[in-house]
């Protein structure tokens, strides 16, 4: 019997050890689909930027994030990180206790699944402000966004604050992670303005291709591939009947959305311009994804498919809609992740019959309004010292050479300058 | 006694959802190796078919392919997906009944193993008949290939039909769904015929190189990656010691087929052609994958190893006559999965007692002759309707432009064209 | 309870085979990083060089070099392969007999976790040598160091030798995996000489940089990724409370250690160089990495950051001073590997009270001597007998074109040259 309450212990550990490894491989998949969709010139920093703020998530969320967003009891409440440094972990006598209290996996494994949602929170950023952006400001912001403003919204809801005691539902984080840092990368785009050239004397928009269409779709399918792992993991456990159905259920339906807004984008598209747009149909997989991500358990594949059908053409649409209003986002982030974001939080009264209107759009106005000031505010601190944009001849010549240092294919387009 | 069936369904319930993750990968894989192995001008666009066949997979196959292919009993069996979607699941009642016909896993989970597998068998089609087909023929054509052709043969074998009460053995689907996909390609290329320029007027063969070997090494990498999911699920079970020994052994009985293939394309390259051609030692592994699928769970990892080497000398030289036949195929993939799925399905022979010849040789015509007409009928009525090739000028031009409207490498090729 | 000792040893077979699938993508992270840090004209031939290797390791590790590693007894002890190949794998019967000689995991699944960490210390070699070595003298070394030099160390502290006995501790391989593979390379840097232009007349060094850093950012992730796997399955199991707590803590430290390498490198980059080196930041990711494998379990995540922090400050140095030593290094391989594998297993004794640093120095000096003689031994004679170097005219023009008659990227570079 205890070899059984281990074994349960065991298998659960490993489940969101293994869901955590796919949702880091997210940060790979944010890092191809950005430097696939912005130019040649300024790939290198977009790289730069992608593996250094995963890096920083992990080290300000030891430090500070986990704490804030899941406090303990006693001193762990306080001192953020000193408690979950020095505990001594889950002892075997206390997961042969049983009953409520009884820990069912290791705590690192849940610190690990949580750490790796704080970068791919921060990754939504990067692309919004490509191309434009000084690297040093931006990993200035990544510090304050991964250990402070995403723990504190995080809290409000994982960690048992006043929106999760009000019922507001968010399986996976269409609002916790994406509405999050799509909110977020909308302020800095308010500050920050439009790329050199984006937008013509004459109300024109010109469209900027990306350089790297295969490295955007090998993005896009990292992302799809992680997202078994932030939706599938998020069942937070594996080892009876019940949680295994659930969790497998999450992944066909997970599979289903962004199969959904993946197809209703290309049609869309075809509708819309004439041709099947490849940048719009990879957006259209991802908006299938985050739309299903608040509540992946509750509908029907069916219906599952649908809600990213919504998303899909929901995205194109809101990528339209935001390049009129001169709002420029490089990779299309804030109506992926934004816009979906908030569709998806609203979806899930489609499905789950705890769900109320009500507290799904107090959670979500809760968290849009707190990211965006708090994220206005460091960006203007930001953007008052050491200067948010790059200079515009750096602009033009691309950010590679100034902030990097180097060329991130020397020798593909050394003729074309 | 009751937690221990729990997590015995809970195992193998995490085990096919964490094995299809992988089948779902290689997508990934298959577009990443034909967007390496065309041209520039075509990257987009094979980049398109790729992720939207899968998508048009999933769609299908919850719609009507999994009801024909596993059919249910009573309503089930006649209706197609709708038994599917309003079942109920297993309840914990039903695993702890135990017996024969206790559910062992979670019923989604079999969906998605299942649902990964047809996306696959369609990847084979995109890449034999790149650079020359419409975008919408090709995703007519994935609409009827994964909601009826794959699944009837499916049934003939996994879902208890003819061929599987016959003793046609095909543990995970060098046949099922190599063979199937190759067969569909070759309908599809006899029909659309050679790219522009690849056969010369006095009948040499044009070499087209494709245009990103990198890419091509990483589809490769992924699809060896995926492929231990692809076989080591197929196992079906991996909750006691037969079933864990078995998925282990598969595990290095396709690495070592993998391994074998690669070596032996290398040798035969360099000693047909006098260097190490990249794309064929590539096509190599992938043969020695192929090959092993049929049965990769009897052989010793020696014999293993050589079914691997006998699939990666037999795919350099099919690819060397189909090219002597002027059937143009831009990857090999008729090569890779026809001709090394047959090997596969004979090679069963080798080390399973309980395979016959006749009923490997049965089966693999059965498949290949159902494929190739109810192809060749899809694949005529498309190009009598919409049809089936771009026109010329599109063709010189690249179909990246004409289908999709946009360059996968605006940069890199602007000043050559 | 017989259920649950199968259980057991389900959940340890199954966990080492997904650790070790994540080991084999590593080899296609190698092949990506050392893609992206080439050039264009000699980006086929590394591509070559990797997927290669990987499959001789597992050719040759099957054939030999296991049996070699891990000597059973009686007739296993002696005759390579045989043993292995002819074994009966574990019954039903010697699981559930229980203690200390019972078998936990499947002798296959074994196999597979042992053979991918032979690829890996190989892949470390071929950056190393990268743009001037002859394809075939690299393809003969890796038979011999895969089959022999490799396993001879490791079975001196994984397969009970005299390093073990001696209490020299490698939790996964700061020493046995990547020092030695760190040490093969600088024998074969040494004899083969740096690149052609690499150093000036006047004694200056002239930076030659990669074509491809999203490849090389990619291989990054993919390594990130796979490290999970190196390190977390490294403890074995993971089935009861002790080794679930212990898998979970290896990846929040291996995690942790990565990112404290890459953030110390940015920093020592931008005071160094003035610029956020992509190039310098990647390879700081990988000398965390390095870094603590040698002891990712008894470290706190805050000490394994720390860990990672100094292994990044100590690459950036070790970069530069090869490169003024004349030690011509295209990836940067020798600093990565050796330097910080040096580096990870003296910090073992931070942390691990068990641990002296007479054995771990004692442990590194008898792994790098025996590893650079037989390495230089073997590199010797083949360059005496088939020529380690291409000549001259094939070093310019590329040895894509001189080795594998293909070109990496046809229309990207094709009117630079």
């Amino acid at each position: 019997m205890e070899q059984v309450l281990e074994l349960k212990y065991a298998l659960d550990t490993f489940y969101l050890l293994m869901t955590g490894a796919l949702v880091m491989w997210m940060a790979a998949g944010f890092a191809m689909l950005e430097a696939g969709l912005v130019r040649a010139k300024n790939t290198a920093e977009i790289l730069t930027k992608n593996i250094a703020l995963y890096s920083i998530a992990c080290v300000m969320y030891l430090l500070v994030g986990y704490q804030i967003m899941y406090p303990g009891e006693g001193l762990n409440a306080y001192i953020p990180s000193i408690g979950f440094l020095v505990s001594e972990g889950n002892t075997r006598e206390m997961v042969l206790a049983g009953g409520d209290s009884a820990p069912v996996y290791a705590d690192m494994a849940d610190f690990f699944f949580q750490v790796v949602f704080v970068a791919t929170a921060m990754s939504i950023v990067s692309g919004a402000v490509a191309e434009r952006m000084r690297l040093w400001a931006f990993l200035f912001f990544a510090v304050v966004m991964t250990g402070f403003i995403y723990p504190v919204q995080g809290y409000w809801k994982w960690g048992g604050g006043f929106l999760d005691q009000l019922g507001f539902l968010d399986y996976a984080g269409s609002g916790v992670v994406h509405l999050c840092g799509g909110t977020a990368a909308l302020a800095g785009v308010l500050l920050l303005g439009p790329r050199l050239g984006k937008y013509g004397k004459n109300g024109e928009i010109v469209p900027i291709p990306g350089a790297n269409l295969p490295l955007a779709t090998l993005g896009t399918f990292i992302l799809w591939l992680g997202w078994f792992g932030f939706n599938g993991g998020s069942q937070l456990a594996v080892s009876d009947v019940e949680n295994a159905n659930a969790v497998a259920k999450v992944f066909v339906n997970t599979n289903a959305s962004a199969a959904g807004g993946l197809l209703a984008a290309t049609v869309t598209a075809r509708l819309l311009f004439g041709k099947a747009d490849l940048t719009m149909i990879l957006n259209g997989a991802l908006a299938g994804l985050v739309a299903i991500t608040a509540e992946p358990l509750t509908p029907s594949p069916g219906l599952a498919t649908l809600i990213g059908v919504a998303g899909g053409v929901l995205v194109v649409f809101a990528i339209v809609f935001l390049d009129k209003m001169r709002i420029d986002d490089p990779v299309g982030a804030i109506s992926v992740h934004g816009v979906c974001g908030i569709w998806g939080l609203l979806a899930v009264t489609l499905s789950n019959p705890t769900a109320t209107l009500l507290a799904q759009v107090t959670g979500l106005f809760s968290i849009m309004v707190f990211v965006f000031i708090s994220s206005l505010i460091v960006w203007t601190i930001l953007k008052f010292t050491i200067g948010l944009r790059v200079d515009e001849e750096e602009e033009i010549e691309g950010v590679d050479l100034g902030e990097c240092g180097v060329e991130a294919y020397p020798e593909f387009t050394g003729n074309q300058s």
